[in-house]
């Protein structure tokens, strides 16, 4: 049976599995869920997530939710196809590490730099100009600490692509189409890093999918 | 060489580690960081985690941060000792997820709470009410899906505690000591497997630490 993901292509969450089922060459069918219309408060929907957030996910009878659990499970579960996305032993640890880097030091400024920088924009609402400095201010730092981890390292977690790298693809690629793009510009080492893994044939795929819509 | 676990006693990611360590029966040295001195923020402990923030752990010569990666450093390398804390197969997907949930929608609003009922209180600040009732409410939804989860499994993940038990764990403990106990008291499934994990051995070593300061 065919794996499905349910969410939309302009959801950096559900881009995340999208990137990680092409990188494991795994097929999957993609269940377009409508946000305008609310679909993902509907109770089908709340039986795949009950939190009511694309994305979400099926394999057999397996449902998962939470796009780093299901990036997870693709990792482990078909460990012998496609691009290895995560190692093993000690240096496990550390791509284990800077995912939790991105979940929680990344992210959450992330997120409120795209909330002011393009969804209040989007919707006709001014930007908060003192909450984007402090954003901004409090991810330079974030930054600098990626900078000098890629300074050591080819990549965030060992010398490989892996899921370290390519959870924070979506989200950056994203903040990258903003003001915040001279955040990245001004590190030469996370500016190498990003373009590297940006010129990946699985992320090819998740941009033809965006920019179909 | 024995592990060492760079933090507080009174910090809720601190006391993860611990907990893990005491589960997995694995002997470790607690190496206290002086918060108050501003200790996190100076060179030698930036080396061990440059966002200067505690916990750092060591290994050998393995240096992690962030909790959760370390907590899962310790469950898949100590796997034959102690209490497992994962499991095998399409299960860890779901022990995946419950690790997710705690991360992304229980402690953002679990540490608002805290910072507006215990480190403003304690500091000298007023609590902002609007804030409280805001978070609470967003609380209760999030806690509803937690009962709904173990109306349907005796833990978060599968039949067995593991590490989705074992990470919200410290910041609900801390919770449970403020108003928003009453969200906990509320929800009987919910209160019923707190109650079981807060018993387990390796927690009362963790509080006999926290009681200790």
């Amino acid at each position: 049976m065919v794996m499905k993901v349910y969410g939309t292509v302009l959801s950096t969450a559900t881009m995340r599995i999208f990137a990680a089922c092409y990188e494991k060459d795994l097929e999957f069918e993609f269940v377009p869920i409508d946000m305008p219309a609310r679909e993902h408060k509907k109770e089908h929907f709340l039986a795949l997530n009950p939190f009511g957030q694309v994305p979400a996910f099926e394999d057999g009878d397996l449902k998962l939710f939470e796009s780093r659990a299901v990036t997870q499970h693709i990792a482990h579960v078909y460990a012998d196809k496609g691009t290895p996305l995560v190692c093993e032993g000690k240096s496990m640890a550390t791509v284990g590490v800077w995912m939790e880097v991105e979940a929680h030091q990344f992210e959450p400024l992330a997120l409120k730099l795209r909330r002011e920088l393009i969804y209040k924009p989007r919707s006709g609402m001014a930007s908060d100009a003192a909450v984007v400095e402090e954003s901004e201010a409090k991810l330079a730092k974030v930054l600098d600490v990626y900078e000098a981890r890629l300074s050591q390292s080819k990549y965030l977690g060992c010398d490989c692509f892996t899921l370290a790298d390519l959870h924070p693809l979506p989200t950056m690629t994203t903040l990258k189409g903003t003001p915040v793009k001279k955040l990245f510009d001004a590190r030469p080492k996370l500016s190498a890093w990003l373009a590297d893994i940006s010129a990946r044939p699985a992320w090819a795929k998740v941009l033809a999918m965006r920019n179909q819509q």
